[in-house]
């Protein structure tokens, strides 16, 4: 499995994209070779530096002065590329260290994706490296490519080299890495640099992304992941990326089937989904759902600018593909506005009678190279619309190339006066599919299908919305009691080990951080809760207080409104005559006597701990909300003020919260508060390994909220607070 | 607007698809006009039959004898094509009467699409050819193809020709037919006929499914639809024609702007998304969602067969991809089942010893022909599989051409010794993306991105499963009193015209239905609220009762949990004052004195009248599970049993209905009588517009339900019962 990466600069990674001399170990002359094939790639993609190829049986490989070790090369070396068996890669990383080479790529599969025996010569590998603060990526990979024009690096064994631009991938599966630089091609899509991180056993995504944030020639991010190595760091460095550069991740490994597949591919730690879903959301990462989505994104985010609002213009040859186009816009959120009759009568002027001119603009199958030049330009420059979007159908085949131009004419006309509004084309001509449409260097994203370009608007606009919002804060709290709340799981501990606390003990907890109990308390004989009811006032609850039982509504532990003396003596007893009856009479502690509250909303608050994530903390409607409709969300601790805020919104049934016919809204600042609090409870205390407060009584405004029923579960922990 | 045609036989549409003689009017030399391509498509396309031009300024044209007029034609023509202006059509329609032939296709647009003056237009064509009892296709059409080898019709303007084959398509949009038939050849998809039926205004959709139902070339329907045209009709045939072939829909103007589109570009009712979801779910309609999806059903239903079950085998020679794929049938509820140890052992012996060999079975990069090959033929006849999805990623443009035959000679391996089942390919190899897979005549599906398979295979099976099912019934009753609800609405229509009835006028009409009401009563003082009381039994609740106010727990006209005859007093009082206090009172009828119930679930049913659809009727959990969460599930009336039961599994809230936490699972039988009989109510008083039952008290099984409140709204029909 893999650690956090030892601390290093991303000044370390240059010798991986700006080597000066690469030694090739397991350079080869056999054609089926790995060696041989990336030979060839460094060769023919004209690599500015030096090739020096290591093998042991020759000297001399396609032209090159070949050595039989590292050892023996007379010249300095930055980067080994290692392509030998993976019993070798020990004794080669060694021969590194004694060259001084400070960056190594092994290519090698045969590590910990096979099996025990890999995962244990992985280890050594892992070890050997950070010992000898070489950088190394992969094993297991496909290599790099760093398109710069004054490096021009493929080593990689693919021949094809995608178009130089400014987005840069990492992927954590060489074959999807190698689906998305060969596809580049054809889409026109430019890129920076090319990472297969493998097995990433020392260098992660989380490297890269810290390098690609100083690269001066990367814009937008795409990465590959089948897991998240080290979640928190990503989540920092990937909240500060994103500040300023789109980052673009295709996760998979989202199901059981999913994970089972990663894990025998990339031997990495299955993920939590929901966990996955709440990080990106809290960092400002663009999730991809497909690989279609995946590579729409990266073109449409690289190439055009992000739309400044969301009005959409759909100019289109044909009725049915622009109604496609239309519903997509409006299922994402956007709005297609009827033109203006100024600019309608602009269009009308040039366009075919039978042209439609509301918005889908329909320029009819037969329109001509210059009408599509104008009603292109026409609709850039409304200042009516903050995108445009061109669906074509061809007719005939002949037609394609006049209207193509004329969609390029019509774009170069209104950026020549100003209009960058981001442009995407739909282009539906078979046998005419892969066409350019680049204008003065600019790409316009071409895609297949109609319903494409509004997702990828509509992301783009929720990313800069992110962007837009200050960055969240972690609060701290100068009323918490952490050595009280630490004495409490301590002695439990102690007493029992693992397993959940008392009723008696979770009350002294939340106490001690400040969480709001609802008034009452424990009563362990009928006149005590007798007692206890009187000064609460009635009428009350009475409810079996019991760590062990969990299902206490199943079996008849929770009495409500109870209205005088005997009702509450009554519940008592029939409570204990249950428990008696089931044999289970010394899981009772007692019982809660609680106010019935009136005028608020339940809620609930969660807590888990994901072995990969830490803490994660849910929110939801309390009751048959969380368990029956799943109306929940998830952030990963610690929770910033936004990220409270934010999942107080998000979920479904946020409207109950705000004043729902004619009720006052509830108190969301201490329901925010109570998030915060449970966040920072779950930092400080690793040994609280779940935590389930539900349901909360949030009441109105101003009034707080109250914790009417509470569980928390603790176990030891390997880390010291 | 489209109205309901005429009654025909299918068999009137023969001469459309079989002419003997097409009369093309408005042919012409010019090579823009449209006359002139679709000469050019009739002759390159090899039409059997004979092409007669019709155009009063030529005798001859592309070397065929041309005519002035249809009524010069000395033989018999079975169809004519008119593609003259729309002003001239009226008149060619008459030539047509005169001159006997059955059928015609008006290619011609500017009717209802343009506005007043071509609706008008449209009126008079549908007219006069219900007069003549000629059928047409069209206005406004991209024409029609028949690629039966006896016939070789192309009666379109696209030289663009799909391979013959067995799916049928009609399409509201000429631009998206032409998208898919011209896209048919890249996707070796075999068409039998394409239809663009234009506005529709004598031959529709629902004649087309008819004749394609009795058509032996045609095994799957595929339809493109802006509204559906006679839904009633449209259900009934639907629901015949898919329990044969797979009926495949692409259903757009569903949002405002969609619609808004959809009705500038064929005159088309907006219509209800819900209606139409409900629609299709009710007659077994498979819906596409996206133009992909749509192209991705037609392919992989017509050349391959359905699955026989869930267990779902991917092959693959990467990673990445492999985990798209699996994830994505993990999302489709499909499973990736581990292979057993024999067939595992079969792959290893065989495979490189990288491979993965457990579901997805990964190849790796390198994998020879012969290995695809076996690794093929062994997943295909291993028993343990339903279905097969190969991911195929080029690592290097080389390795294609022996990786597609090894897939074809694996495929055609299982298929000789007797495994059938169907075999989906994502082939992600750039510069070779549009390769063929044939194996023996059989057209292997081809896609470009790893998540589609996954989708169409999950759509197939829900598609067997719901033609496993028997067909529902609509049930019909003997113990309601019709006349008594006709007595009632007709009352309250004389006396007050389009309303609300008011409180008992509504609960006769539903006693009249034998629909259960809550026991209790009206009262119109606090006295008589109190003898209600003490005969119903306390505690009770007392409601304002009106039919003008809607909101009534808003203005404190629902009391709750009232325990004696003082707080039954107050009750009334209060409501009187809050009700004085807002100038008010005379919208009080009185109040509604009812039990509270206890050990039941709050459910709701409504019905809305669709101006397209007629009645919708709506289920769902009472309370915010429909305001807030919006947890409906809708369904075209009449609803048969099967219906009814259908739409309370689906909601999401249904594990609440079946016993929750201890509860007792609640009267599922009496929910779908009600459902049953209100459909009935919709079906037999068009006057009823709109119809609230919120909340019926659902109690537990065996006890039936009862409505709490209930809300119907007339209005006089231009139908009668």
């Amino acid at each position: 499995m893999t650690g956090p990466s030892q601390e290093y600069s991303s000044g370390s990674l240059k010798p991986f994209f700006y080597p000066h001399a690469i030694a090739l170990v397991g350079a080869t002359r056999e054609e089926t070779g790995i060696g041989h094939r990336i030979l060839e790639s460094l060769q023919n993609g004209g690599f500015t530096g030096s090739v020096i190829p290591v093998n042991p049986h020759a000297t001399e490989i396609a032209g090159l002065r070949t050595f039989p070790s590292l050892r023996d090369i007379p010249s300095p070396v930055d980067l080994a590329i290692i392509a030998v068996p993976a019993g070798l890669a020990l004794s080669i990383i060694d021969d590194c260290a004694a060259k001084q080479i400070p960056a190594a790529i092994v290519i090698t599969a045969g590590f910990a994706e096979t099996g025990d025996i890999g995962t244990s010569l992985e280890e050594q590998l892992r070890e050997r490296v950070h010992r000898y603060g070489i950088r190394l990526i992969g094993p297991n990979c496909f290599g790099l490519m760093n398109l710069d024009p004054a490096i021009r690096l493929n080593a990689t064994y693919t021949p094809i080299i995608p178009p130089a631009g400014r987005v840069a991938l990492a992927s954590e599966s060489g074959g999807l890495g190698l689906a998305v630089v060969t596809a580049a091609q054809r889409l026109n899509l430019g890129v920076s640099s090319f990472v297969s991180v493998g097995n990433h056993v020392d260098v992660t995504v989380n490297d890269l992304l810290e390098y690609w944030e100083q690269d001066p020639n990367t814009d937008v991010i795409l990465l590959y992941l089948e897991t998240i190595v080290d979640p928190q760091r990503f989540r920092r460095i990937a909240e500060r990326v994103a500040r300023n550069k789109p980052v673009v991740v295709l996760k998979a490994g989202l199901t059981d089937a999913g994970q089972s597949a990663a894990g025998s591919h990339t031997a990495a730690l299955a993920t939590n989904d929901k966990a996955v879903d709440a990080l990106f959301a809290q960092c400002g990462v663009i999730r991809a759902k497909t690989l279609e989505e995946f590579l729409a994104l990266a073109t449409g985010l690289s190439s055009q600018p992000r739309p400044q609002g969301k009005r959409i213009g759909i100019l289109t040859n044909s009725g049915g593909p622009g109604v496609l186009c239309a519903d997509s816009c409006a299922a994402e959120g956007l709005s297609v506005p009827e033109l203006s009759e100024r600019t309608r009568s602009a269009l009308a002027s040039f366009l075919p009678s039978m042209a439609a001119l509301r918005n889908p603009v329909d320029v009819i199958g037969f329109a001509t190279e210059e009408q599509h030049a104008q009603a292109v330009e026409t609709m850039l420059t409304s200042d009516e619309l903050d995108a445009l979007i061109i669906v074509h159908v061809s007719v005939r085949p002949g037609d394609n190339p006049p209207v193509a131009a004329g969609i390029i004419k019509g774009i170069r006309a209104a950026r020549q006066v100003g209009h960058k509004q981001p442009v995407h084309l739909c282009w539906m001509a078979e046998g005419d599919l892969d066409r350019s449409f680049i204008v003065d260097g600019e790409t316009i994203p071409t895609y297949r299908h109609p319903e494409i370009p509004a997702r990828i608007l509509n992301l783009a606009l929720a990313y800069d919305a992110w962007r837009q919002q200050p960055c969240g804060q972690v609060p701290t709290y100068s009323d918490i009691d952490l050595v009280a709340a630490k004495e409490i799981y301590t002695k439990a501990l102690t007493d029992r080990g693992a397993g959940w606390l008392t009723t008696q003990e979770t009350h002294a907890l939340l106490a001690a951080m400040k969480i709001p109990l609802i008034p009452g308390g424990i009563a362990t004989t009928a006149e005590d809760a007798v007692k206890l009811a009187q000064k609460i006032g009635f009428p009350v609850a009475v409810k079996l207080a019991s760590h062990q039982i969990v299902h206490k509504t199943e079996m008849g532990g929770v009495q409500l409104n109870l209205a005088d003396d005997h009702a509450v003596r009554d519940a008592f007893n029939r409570i204990r005559a249950r428990l008696e009856q089931a044999g289970q009479l010394e899981a009772m502690e007692g019982v809660l006597v609680q106010p019935m509250l009136s005028g608020g909303v339940e809620v609930m608050v969660g807590m888990t701990r994901d072995p990969l994530f830490g803490p994660v903390i849910a929110f939801g409607l309390g009751g048959i909300h969380v368990e029956i409709l799943g109306d929940l969300q998830f952030r990963v601790a610690p929770l910033t003020d936004r990220d409270a805020s934010d999942m107080v919104k998000a979920i479904k049934g946020y409207r109950l919260l705000t004043g729902y016919r004619g009720q006052q809204a509830v108190d969301l600042k201490a329901i925010e508060d109570a998030l915060l609090r449970i966040s920072h409870l779950a930092e400080a205390i690793p040994e609280i390994s779940e935590l389930d407060l539900n349901p909360i009584f949030a009441l109105p405004e101003g009034h707080g909220c109250r914790i009417v029923d509470a569980r928390i579960r603790i176990e030891p922990s390997r880390h010291t607070v």
